[in-house]
């Protein structure tokens, strides 16, 4: 089968590789989309995502979807011909994280696409994808398999407003609207956010953020005063998802948290220390969270792009054949462009 | 009535100053006891606590009992002759936090003996004590007034044991030997804590957390190994409570609270930004909030001690009359001699 | 002024009534929509709710909205002009309960139009109605006061919804397609629901539960194997709502509802006992939890329908004059022509 | 080996069994003590336990404790030699409930001693057992695996405590002073209740509360008025747990517990409808909740005995042969006699 390897820093070939043997509890599912992640994309141009180097040949992508070839004989949830939406996500079932409900945090996860083990976890972006059966939602027949592909970056951000707490009538702020910011948005919405507002330095996905339904969207770069008014009165959200990666974008949410507020962090920051007003997280009683990837909310995704209660139509910007992947990764990293590429074989 | 009004850094003095006329629903409370506390001494020594400067001359204290001597007509709770553990928080009732059960983050909060708002709130430390009828919480006879006068110090650890959540069959980590860390120590084992470590850089005080039933004291300048070993498979402890008021010793934490584990701020940082490791915090999911004051803990604490449930004894430390006062704040002011001193006129 | 005072079962007056003067922190509100509750129609038809009789004259109404007229010297919040949401709620601010944030649970209320407590309080059909500055509400000059006035049921139903917890991706079952029964479906959409089913005895509202995008409708009467099958697996619903009173309804929802979910019974039942599968209820470890009133839900009401959130249309059916309120309230007890109907001068 | 075969009601024989085939994640546990559970009497006394009837002969018990044999070839957490805690559930790791961290929910359970399923699952009164090595936790050298077979009715206890919320400072009422009642008023207090009353209709269990630190026993038989007085300002417990299985008993529970509080029912009541106050419920906005049996505090009960933080030494009541089982069974049965009996071979 083919598959799309990454080598080093903006060396990605499409290369022949043997598959590997189904499991009894496995699926086989022929490729159908696969969306270009920020971590694909650090990988790509960096070779690294925070601490973890590549350090052998990866295979990228973690956002699929496709249809079921075979299954194990032991898979009963999904048969030949169903079309899936693949959680890249794999706990091992076993350790105390898994055993609490806590998957996201197992101590044996194996994860697609990612360089935090060695040997790396292959991805997803390979002609044929080996997946445990649960690993493998099914999803309608009408559903376009670029829409079901956007399964996994909407569970990272239905995760991120779980972590956020209730937000029913809640005002929420979101730094941030790359596809992940977006898609939080949306989420947020869906969770009966009264009021949202959005960030970024970029004027264009702030104008697609505005069509997807967000109260107010603030170029911070253009118009910095227009977030800093919300200083007044100790603050004006309920919660702040910070989506962005940056200390700056970071500092000025605390800000504008009223007491008893939530921050939540998603976006990596780099590694090492961040400034946070620790004094003032203390005398306002804000809670500061990390988000990190999803568990059940995988399955939440799939049943609300099913049924329409989410619509990810804003963030689909182009598709493009893995053949053409390098202009695909170089479109996808340039914001002004294009908020979530996918790709085919 | 006379009252230690500090009139500047280091400039205490006992004085006669005019009692105000007692409101329909106030009670006058003839003082007995009087702890001080770390933001007296801040006080004292600093003539500040963090932001908060003396602008005029203010009573100190906040951590009081006493007899009450009178009662507004209003007032059905307390009669002349009970003795009573004084809450010194104040909450409007009216505001958007009182509404929710927040009081403590009250807008317009009126906490004794505090430079916070101008007009200062006049504190404790004066021969008769105005409070409004629900701050004045009746204790049994038997309960010596400076057991009772610990309930302010307890209010406070107990409420940061419930921001840091379920404690059941948990192990904690406090950071900080002193007066409030060693209650969060009691506070914590009555929440039900499985384990409790607990650090300083001085030994004395760690010896009497060890008698207060700790199950492990850490010095960490004389072996910083001892905590370091927590740090490995990800950390060990399910919630560490912050109660140094150093970056250093919050540093330290993140380190050993495990994944979903969660990290309370409740020492007073110094104003402005802390090294805080955030893509740790996300990628492990820890929480990282904030704990301010009390609310309700503050009746919860009076019936902990009056049913024998917490025992402050360990860190009742010396008691001193008012007239020497200077020398009592010092003695308070030395780790390596007092935990808690108290008062009295 | 005119009000609309029962005197007995079916003994409704609009007759002349004395206003009492306005409080320093009161709101003279003049009245301009009344919309009529279950509550209202039980003490019409009945003289009673539950176990509350009538035992004097009474203004009924709780569920109204107008324009401000007067303002007590210590009123900020509103001035005279401004269109206002009447919230009937009014707790005391200084009990156990408001202290707690549940001034639901108030144990002083006083709520419009009940004959809970005696001398009953006198309810919002009239002319002027006199609230505190806390219990009215700024709407927007553009929102029909009609709309406004389903600020209360809709608290209601945002109340119970906040009981039922985290709705995000859950599926909801809501018995009775009455007014709050309607709401709740509205709310639980809001707040994430993924699928949404109601049931009624009755071919009307269901028809309408449809059109305001119920996923699935049930008429128990006609098709009672449609909710049965709901049965297998021991239950599929993660929350149901019980808004009908009916002790069967009640029955029926422990058994659709899956081990480690929650019933919340908000419609009023019988006095006495009711049978509830206590066995079952503790095997598969569900919750069976009350929901009463609201408390901070008004204002999340009075936004969301400010913000375009939640749309009432579909459950506003007539408006009538005062006097002609025995025919509106004979229609709003006609389940199969009326949802809610409002009143006015 | 020896077991004790349940064959039918009154029918218990201690006779060689084949022993399984040891599996490659499980470990073989010589037997070393095992407690007579309420559920052990019952198939003992009537045959069936609730809906679960015997239909084949089986093993009885699940509260027991022993030494490692033997471990298959994949465990690594213990040993041959270890002394361990038998946890007698097995969740399957991979249903939804497991998913979420609710393994005593799970659809697959395997629970020792249990008819629930055909064919049942044996128990654990063996003289070898065999357990998945998650079932097996290792206990100090220094526990009586007396006391170690006791971590499974504490854990049941844990959890009902867990499953009525946060404690620290409440008042508790527990219905009923047999095994698990008296466990529920150690972990209660373990937990930080500030109050805690138990009943029973038996005065020699409730003489042992006495001495177990119980505040209040209440011999709802000789003087029912003791509890009728809590009723009093609607109610007086925030959390009333039901050990009992009386309908009667939970009928007293509603009207002692104050609104918003919480009523667990964790006694097995008989099959079918029980009446309960919905409407008072749902006025009161109280919870009532189920508990059955527990998930992780089986670890934190092995921990609480390891650490000498629950004390288990005022339950222990006699213990006796696996030869002498009949007679066990009958001294279990008298409440006048024994709280918890133990078998050994």
């Amino acid at each position: 089968m083919k598959a799309a390897v990454l080598h080093a820093a903006e060396d990605l070939r499409v290369e022949d590789l043997a598959e590997r043997e189904i499991g009894p509890d496995e699926v086989s599912v022929r490729f159908a989309a696969g969306g270009i992640c920020g971590s694909d994309l650090s990988y790509y141009f960096k070779g690294r995502v925070g601490d973890f180097a590549l350090r052998e040949p990866m295979v990228l992508g973690h956002e699929v979807a496709g249809v079921v070839e075979r299954v194990g004989p032991k898979v009963e949830a999904v048969k030949p011909g169903d079309p899936v939406a693949v959680n890249p996500s794999r706990p091992c079932r076993t350790c105390d994280y898994c055993r609490i409900g806590r998957g996201n945090l197992c101590r044996n996860m194996r994860f697609f696409g990612s360089a935090a083990i060695f040997p790396h976890v292959q991805g997803g972006f390979s002609e044929t994808i080996l997946a445990r059966e649960d690993q493998c939602v099914r999803v309608p027949a009408s559903m376009p398999l670029r829409v079901a592909a956007c399964a996994e970056p909407l569970a990272v951000s239905l995760h991120a407003v779980r972590r956020a707490g209730e937000l029913l009538g809640r005002k929420v702020l979101i730094a941030g609207s790359g596809p992940i910011g977006m898609l939080c948005a949306l989420a947020a919405r869906r969770a009966g956010a009264a009021f949202i507002a959005i960030t970024d330095l970029v004027a264009e996905p702030l104008a697609l953020a505005r069509q997807a339904g967000v109260d107010e969207t603030i170029d911070v770069a253009a118009e910095p005063e227009r977030l800093q008014r919300y200083e007044a009165d100790k603050g004006f959200f309920d919660v702040a998802l910070e989506a962005t990666g940056s200390p700056k974008a970071l500092a000025s949410l605390f800000k504008v948290v009223r007491p008893g507020g939530r921050v939540v962090q998603l976006g990596m920051m780099p590694p090492g220390d961040i400034p946070v007003p620790a004094n003032m997280l203390m005398a306002r009683e804000i809670d500061f969270v990390g988000a990190f990837r999803f568990h059940e909310e995988f399955g939440t995704a799939v049943e609300a792009l099913a049924r329409g209660l989410i619509d990810v139509a804003p963030i689909l910007s182009a598709e493009m054949p893995m053949a053409r992947a390098d202009e695909a990764f170089r479109l996808a990293a340039d914001r002004t462009r294009a908020i979530k590429v996918h790709l085919h074989f």
